[in-house]
């Protein structure tokens, strides 16, 4: 295997979900492209790296000449309700289903063990620092229901009563998902779904 | 194939979720079981046909001398809630999660298309029944949240209120369930998400 | 939960492919049958048991007066090669392939160790008497290419050999399957697939 | 969504096997690398635009300043003999197995209709031109057994005969993949497992 083409395929194995084949398969679409496309791409990966910056508000990434994205910029939107999700691909759904109003924070990741070197990776005192700065009535723990997003959203909660916030915290429903079915659903599930009926 | 291999064959592919393959597999395994296990296996099938009725009120399979089952004539639950279940094993998983103290009614099957003949299948009549002779204060509607499901509360709603029934009709909360991620839910259930949330 | 429905779903629950929740799924579906279908059922099982027997030379099961099955008694089958399989049901598919026109034997199972409780329940013994009693000028070993089928062929080659047996012993094609792609195939079937090439 | 964002998602999205999500998610993904990572990235993609060539012998892609392939060049390969595949990764395959010792030639795809816009996406007239230029004793059509792979198999060889050439065109075996079951083979493959035995 030539350097050129081993070298591209390590760096795409790194890309999140992909494995060796589908690292090859896009080394492979790449040969076969002409100069004009593989420009577009090297000019589109460099653009992003330009024009892209990370919000100092709340951590997503977007694009333009401020320091703060177009979200936090937004007079239309509630200041305050927080809502503190895992990750990017998490406040684009949320966005996307064009329910909620306000204000977002992306904590950059989950832990299940409260172990101080995995805790340290996540935004825990960014959160607090934009916690004391502002006024917000309510944080909604956007975390997903899984083992880890649980333990980070126990963790988070304390961290957010440390600074002193005495708004609500809230979490979202737990229920039956469209398409569940009662057979299939767990009892917590199905307690929840119980206890929010309406 | 002989015939009695054949005709067995048949019969266990009527089972629920039974194919062909699996239908064989069944009749390949009771060809090697000993006489006595055949026999415990016949006895059983008599004795459930002899001793498990259809509860009459809740339409329920049970096992007892009685004509209303456990549930129905347990003095320790809620006479005033109705939770209408499309079948049997939804029963039996809400019971599992041993929230809900109610009683319980078994439609018997959701549909897809408002046909006559589909209709006629669901137990509507058995349903309008029932609520005339009870005083409910609310009857709950845990029918999938599936289109199938859907459909079907939407119908057994409309026939609910033709008995007149003035009470609270309720669905179950909708949500993420347990292990469920944000960025793989579909919007209607995200804002029901953030809708409940507390 | 009642007795008779406990009682059956433990049953079920023993059939091959069976868990928990389709055990209780089919005491339910006969909960609602009517009389006859069960009596139906019943005298299915019955008529099994009684007309069906395992063949004393290929040990497949068959209906009938004998004490030999229709194919090992049909003179049209080649008597010269034996084809040795797992179980029932790969005898099943092999007829159904319609290709194969000689004898069978059902060896009963497949081993990964080869410790001596687990071969004992294989019919290795039962295998070397026909094979003496016999004379095939070929045994095909058609056990599965999987880790356990291997481990039992190559048992199984040792035990013929131990009788003497002095024809040819094969093994069926290694090659890639209908719809199978190159892609996703792994080194040893590539091999075969071009060792076997024509 | 801002435009670099979407911009790059786009050109991801043509990847093989990348949908909407999976753009997304790279496009976060290098919006939070550091800078030495992207200009690593765009200088991979570059380099193998400046140093992969495809090969005009065999038409995979490779790296080096000949106009001819390493597999083309080697003295050490059997020129009598050409395999012909679907795609790159089916070439990376059969060498990963290291069985086969000849020459390849890429079809660059494969076909399930006989329409001619379809057909002259397959590089049949380069094919022919190679055949005629050499003299090959054999012809592997190591094409994927799928409806596609056999339609373009059918074709492919109808025009090397068209050619003249009167060797041997053969086709890769058929049978039971490693790991497979004869319970769940299909009836061809299972034919093709008994004739081919050994």
């Amino acid at each position: 295997m030539s350097s050129s083409i081993e070298k591209l395929k390590e760096i795409f194995r790194k890309f999140p979900t992909v494995g060796h084949r589908t690292a090859m398969r896009f080394v492979y679409y790449l040969a076969k492209q002409p100069k004009e496309d593989i420009n577009e791409l090297v000019t589109a990966i460099l653009q992003l790296q330009k024009n892209v910056k990370i919000c100092q508000m709340c951590f997503n990434p977007f694009e333009g000449q401020e320091l703060i994205c177009p979200i936090c910029q937004n007079p239309a939107r509630n200041k305050n309700i927080l809502c503190v999700v895992e990750k990017e691909a998490d406040l684009q759904s949320i966005e996307n289903a064009k329910r909620y109003n306000g204000l977002y924070f992306v904590l950059g990741g989950t832990l299940l063990m409260m172990r101080k070197e995995d805790i340290s990776k996540l935004r825990i005192e960014e959160l607090k620092n934009r916690i004391n700065k502002s006024s917000f009535s309510e944080i909604i723990l956007a975390l997903n229901p899984t083992p880890e997003g649980i333990a980070t959203s126990v963790l988070t909660e304390r961290n957010i009563r440390e600074t002193g916030f005495s708004g609500k915290i809230t979490h979202l429903a737990r229920g039956i998902p469209t398409g569940g079915e009662l057979e299939y659903t767990d009892d917590e599930t199905l307690q929840s779904a119980f206890e929010g009926r309406k």
